[in-house]
């Protein structure tokens, strides 16, 4: 390592991922403040919510700070393949135009998705060895194996002039993954005897007691639950969860049934992980047509679905409607995950469905079929016993987590502990830590294919809309601005009685109205169109007056 | 009891709460086919949610077969005064026009719920003394006394000529439910030496193994917690668990801090308890300008608000926008409540909120400050044990709660276990329990102030705008049907690239359409504006054409 200059500073930005579960995107940056050069470790979505966003799909920060730095933008690091870590990349990428780096199945996978986006030959995607080391101008990176829900995470320690960071992207301590590598413990206790400057670290369990469990035990509970039951099974589980899907052929194997794969995220998972090495063993699997021939107690289909995800293979077969799954009375599905926040109604609604056709329903709730992948307290605190940092960076988390991260932190002796937000901009050294700046951020939404600020408010009107409904009110004036023919108005969502008052209300201020100012014609109708929806309805519906002259 | 006739059925209608938690309504008829008098048991709302019903607040069940034989109804019974066994009688009695009765403190809510309906002079509404009897044409009920989150929850035992039917509204079995009475065992289990035709149950618990525990433990936890916080407290509770109320206020006194109600439903149900001669003992309380006076550990806040509720106090406090009420680093809230599902994400963002405020929050997650109020699976044992009978038919849930609650039913050797929806009425005697007709049934929602049928699809066409977003188009043509002027778009919700996308072709389509067809060039419109939108954007707004004549 270079000795610093004496105006180097070593700077953390996050956009995205302080403040929510989702959408991480983290930047470092060393150099003078003039002259910046900068790293970014993940680059992720948030999945969009009908009821806060509806008609968004996927969620993203606003990177414009960055995007106007581009040409100082080393790379973009990813420390693991969930959706929250690298499925920005993609849509981002033509604003960052920067070389991407990931581990052979992370790496896979952002291929994929590039060539989804029609952009595979274009971004220069290098894979990193797992447990190997990449420099990018003054950010020395070792790939350090951790444990997670996904194959290859990765903790990044950034060693630069003014300090190592420890960036454990997501992780938890596994004793027995069951698949991958796992924790290099003697790496990371090795970065503590270095001296580790900041641990970055995520908070998505910082409210939960004890210790996350291991997949070892998954394994053995979900099989023999697998044993007593006789009829058709269906296990849904995270695709990307490619350890729990061993879990699941085990199970499959020990009782004799063939493993059937139902879903295209399946597939596509399975086959990066076998291109990539993994899932040797793992069996042979049947398409859903081939198990449909199979007596019921044979066959073991392993689906999406279990967020609920209206358009993924567990919500068809619940709804009837899978081509080649059926399933009823005698038959069980394991929903071996959990529930993330905010999906509760639509899985429900799905166990439901399931009870309707006489399928029994088995959840994390009555047996133990899942662990979370993300450290609970006892975990944390190892991680800072072995790292001994002097700041604590709490990131991943909405901030209830962080708020009690950082407390928790605390209170295992770390010096300094930073409740960072999306856009602020830390200095980490030189001196103790300080918030420097708060850059723009925020949140852009894929909003059907278009990109759009969040800032712009079309989902906000577009809830306005879901609540009371629109008025749309065209007046035609001739020339001198007289009114020439009754208004045309639409209304949609509003109950009847509810538009009979409106077009009252709208013919009687069109009469009423002096002639020859449509500009003042079209606010009265706007407000009195307005007002009897509010007295009829208790309901303001959104109301637009349009003036057409002939 | 009279010896029924040989035509006489006794039937058993559910047209809400079967499927849902919440909108519970069932209806008993006796008599022959031809001329059944009915009892209604409970009259409640289902509350609405922005996702999948926007701008309903309320939704009811359609009670038409009823309204049809309103004639014919004897009267209204509430087991209790939860929301959803008594938020429906207001909206719903002008369609059924029959009596009213209750216990004391839930006639007293039902009351100040008529008087707001501005209903109270037309409704015979009655007491019934707790404990007490009353007898509708064949049907002899006793209000028995059981425990619930509530004052006089009732388990009503239903006599008729051909049996006895055991209606346990909600319950739980609390040893030391602290406020009100305890359950009357010995009513039950004579219930089940006399014979019982029917247990009809909550089944809101039927997954939970175990028992629900008693707010006796609650009491004394809770007040050990507010003994280790040294600032201001607020502790958030469902205002109607008056039982809970009176545990606040004794962890209040015991650390000598005094009690303030925020909210407005605090006041109220404390009013009606006071009113009906609870709560002698419960402290005097201030109000929350009065407690501001006092030192920070001197003041116990017990406010409305603990699912989020945007209007709520403990909303407003953690905007930091209560007129009365600021909290701060140092104080605490105590979320003396579950979470209802669907409401995660709006509590945990009033969670963050409080966090940005420094505020500690303490939940049911960390702290044992909550119990259910409704059985878990060893208390439906228990009283199944206490009943003995002939057919279970679990009522308010889910189907996956009744599905698994006619097992356990099952399991325990009840002969018959139905699991009814709504809208299936079934003949329980004479004869093996028979599912003998489907009646017109549904959702009813009050949109705004009106009541619209959930079939007429308002709320589908105000999710299908909050989707995609809407454009109205105005044709302007002349008497031959010849455009005469440029249409008029709106459109709402739209990007801005995918609008220009549409005024082109919309603009294109009708520069090229033969003149003189308006509905073929409005439905030419149309579909050029929608297949636009879906190009540039992937979504398909709705789209209305509306052609004015000049």
């Amino acid at each position: 390592m270079p000795a610093p200059n004496s105006r180097d500073e070593l700077v953390f930005l996050p956009l995205g991922g302080s403040g929510e579960i989702g959408m991480n995107f983290n930047a470092y940056g060393f150099g003078p403040p003039s002259r910046r050069q900068w790293i970014i470790v993940d680059c992720g979505v948030l999945f969009g919510r009908e009821a806060a966003t509806p008609g968004v799909d996927v969620i993203m920060p606003d990177i414009r700070y960055l995007a106007e730095r581009s040409q100082d933008i080393l790379g973009i690091i990813a420390t693991h393949a969930h959706e929250d870590h690298i499925g920005a990349i993609a849509p981002l990428w033509p604003m960052l135009k920067c070389p991407v780096y990931a581990t052979p199945f992370t790496a896979a996978l952002i291929e994929g998705k590039l060539e989804e986006a029609g952009l595979l030959g274009r971004v220069k995607l290098k894979t990193v060895p797992v447990g190997g080391s990449l420099t990018l101008g003054p950010f020395a990176m070792d790939f350090i194996s951790i444990t997670h829900s996904i194959l290859e995470p990765n903790l990044i320690a950034i060693r630069t002039p003014l300090g190592l960071i420890a960036h454990t992207g997501d992780w938890k301590i596994d004793p027995e993954p069951m698949l991958g590598e796992e924790t290099d413990t003697a790496r990371i206790r090795a970065l503590g005897d270095e001296g580790v400057l900041a641990l970055v670290c995520d908070s998505t369990n910082a409210l939960q007691s004890g210790h996350s469990g291991s997949e070892a035990n998954v394994r053995t509970s979900l099989t023999d639950l697998v044993g007593t039951l006789k009829g058709r099974v269906a296990v849904t589980a995270f695709a990307s969860n490619v350890a729990r899907l061993t879990t699941v052929a085990h199970a499959a194997k020990t009782h004799g049934r063939k493993l059937a794969l139902v879903g295209r995220s399946m597939h596509k998972i399975v086959q990066a992980a076998r291109d990539t090495g993994y899932l040797k063993d793992f069996p042979a699997t049947l398409d859903a047509a081939e198990a449909a021939e199979l007596p019921a107690r044979k066959v073991l289909y392993l689906c999406t679905g279990s967020q609920g995800e209206p358009r993924a293979a567990l919500a068809r077969i619940a709804e009837g409607n899978h081509p080649h799954v059926a399933l009823g009375k005698g038959d069980a599905v394991i929903f071996s995950s959990r529930i993330i926040p905010g999906n509760e109604i639509p899985i429900f609604e799905l166990h439901n469905k399931l009870c309707a056709l006489g399928v029994e329903v088995l959840t994390e709730q009555d047996h133990f079929v899942h662990v979370s992948g993300h450290p609970a307290r006892d975990e944390l605190a190892q991680m800072y016993a072995w790292t001994r940092p002097r700041i604590a960076v709490p990131v991943h988390g909405e901030l209830r987590h962080m708020a009690e991260h950082a407390r928790l932190a605390k209170s295992l002796q770390v010096p300094e502990a930073l409740v960072p937000a999306n856009g602020q901009l830390y200095r980490l050294a030189p001196g103790p830590a300080e918030l420097i700046d708060e850059v723009p951020s925020g949140r852009m939404h894929l909003d059907g294919r278009v990109l759009v600020a969040e800032g712009e408010g079309l989902t906000k009107s577009r809830r306005a809309m879901a609540y009371a409904g629109l008025i749309a009110i065209t007046l035609i004036v001739d020339g001198k601005g007289r009114v020439a023919a009754d208004p045309a108005i639409l209304t949609e969502g509003i109950p009847e009685p509810v538009e009979e008052a409106i077009f009252n209300a709208v013919d009687e201020t069109t009469r009423r109205h002096p002639k020859g100012d449509p500009d003042a014609l079209a606010e009265a109708v706007r407000r009195s169109a307005r007002r009897a929806a509010n007295e009829a309805w208790g309901k303001k519906p959104v109301t637009r007056v349009t003036i057409v002259e002939i």
